[in-house]
Parts: C-alpha cells; structure tokens; sequence
C-alpha cells in the first residue's frame, strides 16, 4: 500500500536482481526506515528481531533467505545448514516452516546450477500468492462495506478494528485491512476507529501508521472505547483479523477482541473477521476451550516504549513499582459473536458447516 | 489505609492543631511525598494541580481551604472572597460546591471569633462523615465477598476492578475497594485483577499503589485481558466504583467498565457497583440516553507519563505521529448488566424500584 503516495510491499527484490528489501518494522511508527538484505544471516536476523513480523511475512522473508543462501553456496549441503538457520529464528511461527518446505521442494533434484533461479521463481510466486489471497480477502469484504455504504446512503461508514492485521504483517494489503484500503481506493466514505490494543499497541503504532500512510481518515481509541462508541451509533461495523480459526468458527485474537464482539453482539453492530484459509485449524472444534493462550512477560504491561520530546525513543516504567502484571497475548471470541468469516474464497458462517461448504476439501481432514 | 505498614488517610489536621496534611498524588505511583496546605491558596492550589482528586477527598480539601482562609481572615469579605476562589478550582465537582455550601451554613450567623473553632469542627466533620459512609459501603460489600468465599470452600476469591475507586479518592477506604479492603483485613484470601484503565492508568497506578501498599495481592492486567479471564472461571465477582448513578440503575464510570459488565453478564460472573448515595442522580431516568459524557484531550491517548531508568519521570508519544485520537472519558453500563448497587445503606438492586426501595426519600424528589 501507499506510504504518503509511494506505493510499497513490506518486501521486494532490489533492482539489482538479487538483494531484498524490507521496511525495519522495529523503528516504527516513529522512523520509517528501509533495510537491504543481502545474505542469509540478514534474512535470519530480520525474522529473529521482528524487523519483519507477521507470519505470511515471515515466510516471505525465509524464502528469500534462501535465496541468498543459494547465491552464496548452492550445494546440498549449503542449502541444509540454510534451512536450520531460518527454522531457529521463530520456533512457533507456521508460515516459516512452510516457506522453507516449499522451497526445499522447489530446489529438490536439481543441479546446483539451476538452483538459484528456481529459488528466486519460487520466493516471488510466494509473495505474489499471498498478495492474491489478501487482494480476495478485500474482494469480498468490500462487498461488505458496499452493503453499508447503500444501507446508510449518506455518510460515512465507521469501521472498528483491533490490533493490526494490514499489510505491515502480510506482503501486502492485508486481511482485516484489505476490504478498507479497497474500500477507500473505491472512493467510499470510510473511517476507521483504530484500537490501540495493548499492550504492544499494535493499533495506534501500525494500523494507524498504515492508514495514515494510504490517506484512510481514522482516529486512534483507547481499548476501553469501543463498547460506548457503539452503544452511540459511531460504529457500522468491525473486522479484525485473527491468528488462529478453529474448525467450528471460534478465533483466537490479539487480546480484547472478545470484549469489542461482545459489545457490537450487544449493539447489533456486525461484527467480521477476515482471514486466509491457511490459518483455520481444522483439528481443533472448540476454540475457546482447546486454543492454548500464549502468556508473555509482564514488563510488556509495565513498560511502554514511546518518544520523548528530543526525538529519542526511551522506555518508561509505567505502573506502580512493585505490583505484579499478567500478560494474556490473545483470547478466543465464540463463533457465535462472529457475524461472518471473510477469506480468500468469499464469507462463510462462522461455524462448521458454513467453513464445510467453503472448503469442503479441508474440512474432512480434522474429523 | 496502609501505606507500607502505616495508617494514612487521604487528608489530616497536622499535629500543630491547624495545618492540614495530605498526599501530593500528582507524584504517584512514583514517589509517595506528603504535602502540608498552610493558606486557602495552598488548599486551592492543590484541588486545581490535583495533588488530591476524587470527588470526596475534593470536598474535604475545600473545607480545610475555608478554615485555613478564616485563621488568617474572619471578616465576611474574606470569607466571601474564599468561597469564590474555591469554587473557581474545579467547576464541575459538585461536592466541591456541597462541601463550601456546608461550612457557609456553619459559619452563617456567628460572631467572628466563634468563626475559627467551627470551621475546624465542620471539617473534620465533613471528614469523619465521607469515612463513616465508605465504611458502612465496605460492610455491605464485605457480606458479598463472604458469600463468595463460602461458596468456593476453599481457593481464593478473584475480584476483578476497573479504574481507581479507592481510599485515594475518598477520606479513607474507598468505594469499590472498601469491602476489598475489608475482606483482606477480615482474613479472608482475596485477589484483586486490576484493569490498568487506559488513558490515564488510574489501575494501574493508583489501584495497584493502594493495594500494594496495605499488602492486598493484587496483579495488574490491560484492560483487554478481563473477559479472557471472565471466560476461563479466573474472576469471582468485579466491583467498580462509579461517577453518576442514574435514577434507573444505568451507572456511568470509567472508560471500559461497560465492555467488563458485558463480559461478566457473558460468563455468570456477579457485577456490582459501589457507590456512595450522594452520587445518584434522581433527575435522570435513563442513564444511557442522558448521561453525557465528557471527551478530554487527544494527548492523553497518544502521549504517557512514566519513569525513565534513571529515575526521572518523562512523557512519551506512544501513537504513530500525524493520527488523531478520540478520548471519551466514561461510558454507561445499562442496569441490566448489574448485579447490584453497593451504597452505604444497603445493596439494592440496580432499579428504579430496588433504589426507591433503599432510598424512598429522596426517589420521590425527581419523579
């Protein structure tokens, strides 16, 4: 997407042919800051310090660490030390491992001399696949926001998202984000109320960083403003993304979306949540029961990183010294609160039948 | 309550028999500094800077103002002239008002040299009244709490509170966390989840300061995390405090505290919300409708207070610079979604008929 008028993907092949660049996503929203990548511990140093973040990222970043292994040292033996590297960097992250898998099998059986330009091929098809999947993901949630755009026939329409699930995390467009970039291109009248999402603060550091950059009007909120907004009439309808669907509709999200899709329920807001397909867990039938929340250090709640008035970027304790934090990173909102599930293949119900009928393939494999 | 071992009030007449002690709460949670109000300026400086907030701790403030004005000054001009530079500090804190109209009343009428010793009678009066009234508030709520205790049998009873509704707000004890306080002193084995309260961290900073202080275990969490927690049978019961209580039972409080009452409704957990009667407002019978609520400056959303390594005490910008930010300051939580009012007569239902119930005096005034 736009950032102030210059269009970017969060990763791209330099014009020389062979080095990657990202945008260093830990200087923002503060600096906006490109990086070359030039070898395979740059790629691997990347995903470890979360100068890229967001699993399609991720891998997109590994793939091409591949790359650049290959550039250096095309043997097999290269290739399985490369490999190993990546898959240290982020243990948990999916996307990564499924990268890497795909470009083993791309460079599978080939002479060492073939080897580089099918890993660039498979690397760029990989990107390119994930922004298809993310512009579908937009695709049907545009028709979305067209329906209330009609509905209200004058004004705006007022979208609420929580945490970031725009193009920073993805290669590009998005999940929650893509129906409003799109939206906005369209020439609708959208605002979007940006949570800020704590304790990271996702919202108010990205996704507003992101519509900022594209020229989408939006207002940051605290966490604890959505349920009055709604209860007001500010808001037309929320989508957020989600980490993990469970096979019966549940998702798992950053942490508080539960609470915004008990308010809009409340409200009669609709209340949608966008993702590829890759990220439904088929295994599991009872989210809210069976997803396990990750719990991360308590110096996230006390702590706040920010800038202080001479432009330097500091750390401040922010609580009560000698209190103890917990920190819950995600929860899991009922398929029941869930309006609708908007992937790459169109809106399902948030349910096991409505996810069967979409993807009738999958859907046998967890039962 | 405990400040580290020792017995504090939020206000006292100092050992001299004249100046008047209290806490300068812009320093917290960071230091715990003790100021003394010598001169009605000191008492009006000190309510505008809000080195004491709270409704409450407020009203008493400007009754010392008014005693410290009559030691320098006795005449009905300077008292005249004390009354207005009061009521100048905070316009809109009705006790404020209520608390310089009752030493007006006192002094009304007396000769000169009477003026001084009754001043200083009504204040400690006004004082020992507020702390009478959280008290018999805590009483109420403590029986709640033993319910829950015997209920469980054993284990701890997990009490979950938003924003800061504490002995810091008030003379002594509190509203929501008097019956908390209570409790621990009582022996029982209560946890506080302690919502941080985004924008302005009242939680986290003052909650936690006070709990930590008279040694409650206690653990701060974002504000996000409370229906994950509701969900998953880690809350027994929440207890908030509340600003303006409607005829009908609709409360407005903090930010937020409808996204917890809707969690708490989601998941059978107990809602209750205490209140000093004084704070309802009989005038209104939809709280929903006609509460309005104020919005403060972006500032605080984007920007937060906190504590350097060094020690000092620095602002930060959190938000990604150029984004507006909305800042409502409280929201509503209908009656339907709580359990009970705390008021120091009584629990009554949060009703029309469960008020006029408890209070059939004064339910006659607005209908």
């Amino acid at each position: 997407m736009n950032v102030n008028g210059t269009p970017y993907r969060s990763i791209w092949l330099n014009e020389d042919g062979w080095s990657v660049g990202i945008i260093d996503q830990t200087k923002l929203p503060h600096v906006f800051e490109l990086t070359d990548l030039k070898t395979l511990e740059d790629a691997a140093r990347a995903i470890e310090i979360m100068q890229v973040r967001g699993a399609p990222l991720i891998g997109a970043t590994a793939a091409y660490g591949v790359c650049l292994a290959v550039r250096e040292d095309a043997s097999d033996e290269a290739l399985d030390a490369a490999y190993a590297r990546l898959a240290r960097t982020r243990p948990t992250a999916i996307n990564l491992n499924w990268a890497i898998d795909e470009m083993r099998a791309a460079l599978r059986n080939r002479a060492r001399d073939e080897r580089l330009e099918a890993a660039y091929a498979r690397a760029a098809e990989i990107c390119d696949a994930d922004v298809e999947t993310n512009h579908s993901i937009g695709r049907h949630g545009l028709e979305i926001i067209k329906q209330h755009a009609a509905a209200k026939n004058t004004g705006t329409v007022n979208i609420l998202t929580h945490c970031n699930a725009g193009w920073l995390a993805t290669v590009d467009w998005g999940t929650a984000l893509s129906p409003i970039f799109q939206a906005h291109d369209a020439g609708l009248d959208v605002h979007v109320w940006v949570d800020e999402t704590r304790p990271r603060n996702q919202g108010a550091a990205l996704t507003a960083w992101e519509l900022n950059g594209h020229g989408v009007p939006h207002t940051i909120i605290v966490d604890n403003a959505g349920g009055h907004l709604m209860q007001h009439g500010q808001v037309d309808l929320c989508i957020t993304g989600t980490d993990r669907t469970a096979a019966n509709g549940d998702v798992a999200n950053k942490i508080g979306t539960y609470l915004k899709a008990l308010a809009a329920h409340d409200n009669g807001v609709p209340f949608y949540v966008a993702l590829p397909s890759s990220t439904i867990d088929w295994t599991i039938s009872d989210g809210v029961r069976d997803i396990p929340i990750e719990q991360r250090e308590a110096e996230e709640v006390t702590r706040m990183t920010g800038r202080l008035d001479d432009g330097t970027v500091a750390e401040v304790e922010i609580s009560s010294p000698g209190s103890p934090a917990g920190n819950y990173a995600f929860d899991v909102t009922p398929a029941r609160l869930v309006t609708g599930l908007i992937t790459e293949a169109g809106v399902a119900e948030a349910s096991r039948d409505g996810l069967a009928n979409l993807f009738p393939d999958k859907a046998g494999d967890g039962s």
